[in-house]
C-alpha cells in the first residue's frame, strides 16, 4: 500500500537540495516531534551517506539500490522499503524518478 | 519575515516536478481544505503558465521575475512577495536556488 499523503504534520518550507537538485527534499515534523522527509531522486546514480540509520520508503517511480558492502543492485517500487544502516551509505540509481518518504531512526 | 514553517497540514508524497527538475514542490492542504505547495526553483530561467491566479512568497534564496505584459525584472528575496493573475504567465531568472511558498487563488 502506498502512502499517498502524510496528516497534522508541520513542513519546512525550504527544500533541501543535494547533488545539485538531483535530489530534493522537504523536512516534516510530527506533533510528537518524529522528524521524518519527503524528497524525490531524479535520474541519475548517486552515493548517499547516513548519519542515523534510515528507513527508504517508496511512494511512486522506482530505483535500484546497492547498499554499502554488498553488490546486489535491488529494486524498490510503491510500497516497498528498505533500510539503510547509521553511519553507512547506499547507491541509488534511477531511471525516471524515485519519490520517497524517508523515515529515521 | 520569512516563514519557516507551516503547522497542521497534510503533504502530498510524490512531488510535482517541472522543467527537468528545473522546479520541484509538494502540495499541501490545510485542515480547511486550501491547497497552496511548497517548493524550489533552481537556477535557470523559465516561464510558468498559470490557472488560477498565485501568490509566490520567497522563504529562501531570491529571484527575479517579470510578469507577463512587462518589461521589467523585478528582484524577490526572502519575506517579500508577488502577485501573478490567473491565466498568465511569468518569467523567472533564479541564480543559485529560490524556495517558495505558493498561494493559490
Amino acid at each position: 500500500m502506498t502512502t499517498e499523503k502524510i496528516d497534522n504534520i508541520s513542513v519546512t518550507t525550504q527544500a533541501n537540495v543535494y547533488f545539485d537538485g538531483k535530489c530534493v527534499s522537504h523536512g516534516i515534523t510530527f506533533a510528537d516531534g518524529t522528524k521524518k522527509s519527503v524528497g524525490v531522486v531524479l535520474p541519475s546514480t548517486l552515493t548517499f551517506n547516513t548519519g542515523a540509520p534510515e528507513i527508504m520508503e517508496c511512494v511512486a517511480g522506482a530505483c535500484e539500490y546497492k547498499l554499502a558492502g554488498s553488490d546486489a543492485w535491488v529494486r524498490s517500487s510503491p510500497g516497498e522499503k528498505f533500510s539503510v544502516p547509521g553511519n553507512s551509505s547506499f547507491d541509488i540509481r534511477v531511471g525516471e524518478a524515485y519519490h520517497y518518504i524517508c523515515h529515521f531512526g
